[in-house]
């Protein structure tokens, strides 16, 4: 028996099955080959990724593997100057936790404090990946038509119907239906992303419903019986990206892995004050009080440039073992599902349950 | 070909399907008849209701059908006096739409403002109906007990896996998993209710896999695709509010129904300005201001018996065509997908369709 839906026709993927894209270190290239050979679309999250950066990751992936594979960025911007005298308030909010873990006090943000998205996009032309997806805002539709030209496959995210019937318009080839449920940033750009939290369930289907091109649904899956029910609701595919977390050839920190791996009840909420944009991660000690206070941030991404001594100290403290309390461990809210396998592993046993999945339903018709 | 779960055993219903039960008129005794009789299990939403209240509309189901159904509580505090003094506030706050709908000033909340529920569980074991649940606390385990040995079957509301498990230890036969998508009051009692939105599709996984009795799916689901889509997830049953709230037989104000069918995008929000618990509804002008307004509230239920009238005269302004700006139009996430049958057209219609996508699915292994 073989799992089979038309997108991975048009992907070129064996399953129906994407291996999130996670910016910040996630994504090495040994996750990355590794889901894909397994069958996977395997994703790079290039968010904050320069562009030799992407072709060093890239080649290295393709030493191991010619299986197709995703580039993924996130729209935003261009990065403008911010005046030192600005950002006093939102380096003072931080100040303390910098000495608590004892590094000098934070600078203010400088440019170029990230990476030129057109200079990415030009990188991924060269590469030619077989699918290249966006995040947190649109790309035009001009950029698409030469993406596709290319042959190269285009996917957004969309967190409404607004959004994915803006996307189907420009003219990507899939919607990536992003529900409340999904780890990490919120891809909402026309709404307020507050009022933007529809669970997985609801949007996948409100989206299926409202476009004719093919949807992935990301949020809370897990295992085969997320994915099963995520084809149920007419979705073409299913995006995971918690689930790769703690995988051996993942790159996040241990602290990150065992603390999903420990996690027994949703315990996610919603913080701006990692990166400056609402994104899905465990509590810990430095959302609940930088979320209860009233200090100022920066925008995003500069926000994120401030937080990341603070969150790259926090995973080597304790004599390298990590401490949860300032790391940016973004988990979708199924989190508690978690398990600790290889890439591969992972994959082969998503297929498996998608399949029993499938046959446990057929058993219901009688 | 049928669709059956073991749940439809334990409720002796021909379909793992629950009319979810709607406090405040939404389930007549015709609502509840029709989607008995059609094969789900019809349910009457008592919170507000008196013993008498209770008696007669059960009265009237069974002189249409000996079908089993299920009778709902909310499950709160004794309500205790407020003094006037102390509501001051709230009242000012919403004083001038009592002014704009030409109502006369609101007068403080007295005692008694809500039904006792020993008075109206006393009167669930006269009435002895197959189905019992309750929805915003638990039920004491004696309680339960004593309900169990009547032959009723009863089940709880849980939002995170520890209030699953709770109940579990309590004693209920089942379990409904209040999903984030879903409409009217959420039913948290161990967590900060803003921290217990897990979307359906990862609360359902969730909890299906922490408990070793049935878990009911509820939130955000309008269609037999969604209805597959949680029995993928390994519910045994759907309970389905807003798609029932647009019936023929349903008591909801016309312009609730209506604004249901205009929806094109999630438009709800979660609001406690109506009756001082969190519920989800569609947004109007009054969830808008109050909920960016720093105004008092009174507590549940108390808020409710201030915001009644209101409401009431929102659903029959404009020479009865109604308004929607005042009234509470609770709705789930996937509001998008409502559509305008019977309640007996509906559960056959969801039925099909639920048939219909686990066949879909079967074509999906090749």
């Amino acid at each position: 028996m073989k799992l089979h839906t038309p997108l991975c026709d048009l992907l070129g993927t064996r399953l129906p099955i994407i291996q999130a894209p996670m910016a910040g270190g996630t994504t090495t290239p040994a996750l990355v080959a590794a889901a894909a050979k397994a069958g996977a679309l395997g994703s790079f999250g290039f968010a904050y990724a320069q562009p030799e950066a992407m072709q060093r990751d890239v080649e290295a992936v393709r030493a191991l593997t010619d299986a197709p594979i995703n580039l993924n960025f996130f729209v935003n911007a261009q990065p403008a100057p911010i005046p030192p005298e600005s950002q006093r308030g939102a380096i003072e909010a931080i100040t303390g936790y910098y000495q608590a873990l004892g590094l000098p006090a934070p600078a203010p943000v400088r440019t170029p404090y990230a990476p030129d998205l057109n200079a990415q996009l030009a990188m991924a032309e060269d590469i030619k990946p077989a699918v290249l997806t966006f995040h947190l805002n649109d790309l035009p539709a001009d950029r698409l038509k030469r993406l596709r030209a290319r042959g190269i496959k285009t996917g957004g995210s969309a967190t409404c119907v607004a959004e994915a019937l803006h996307l189907e318009a420009l003219g990507v080839d899939f919607i990536i239906a992003q529900g409340g449920e999904a780890g990490g940033h919120r891809g909402t750009f026309q709404r307020n992303p507050y009022e933007a939290m529809t669970g997985t369930l609801a949007l996948t289907r409100l989206i299926v419903r409202a476009v004719n091109i093919p949807v992935v649904a990301a949020g809370g899956i897990m295992d085969g019986a997320g994915i099963a029910a995520v084809l149920a609701l007419g979705a073409q595919g299913a995006q995971l990206g918690t689930a790769f977390i703690p995988c051996t050839e993942s790159g996040s920190p241990p602290i990150h892995k065992q603390s999903l791996l420990a996690a027994r009840d949703d315990t996610t909420v919603i913080t701006e004050k990692f990166t400056g944009k609402p994104a899905r991660g465990l509590v810990n000690r430095y959302i609940r009080e930088m979320n209860a206070s009233d200090a100022p941030q920066l925008d995003f991404p500069a926000q994120g440039v401030l937080s990341g001594p603070l969150r790259a100290a926090s995973a080597k403290s304790n004599q390298g073992a990590g401490n949860p309390d300032f790391l940016a461990m973004w988990a979708g809210q199924a989190a508690p599902l978690s398990r600790e396998m290889s890439a591969a592993q992972l994959v082969i046993t998503l297929e498996h349950e998608t399949l029993e999945a499938l046959e446990r339903l057929a058993a219901l018709r009688r």
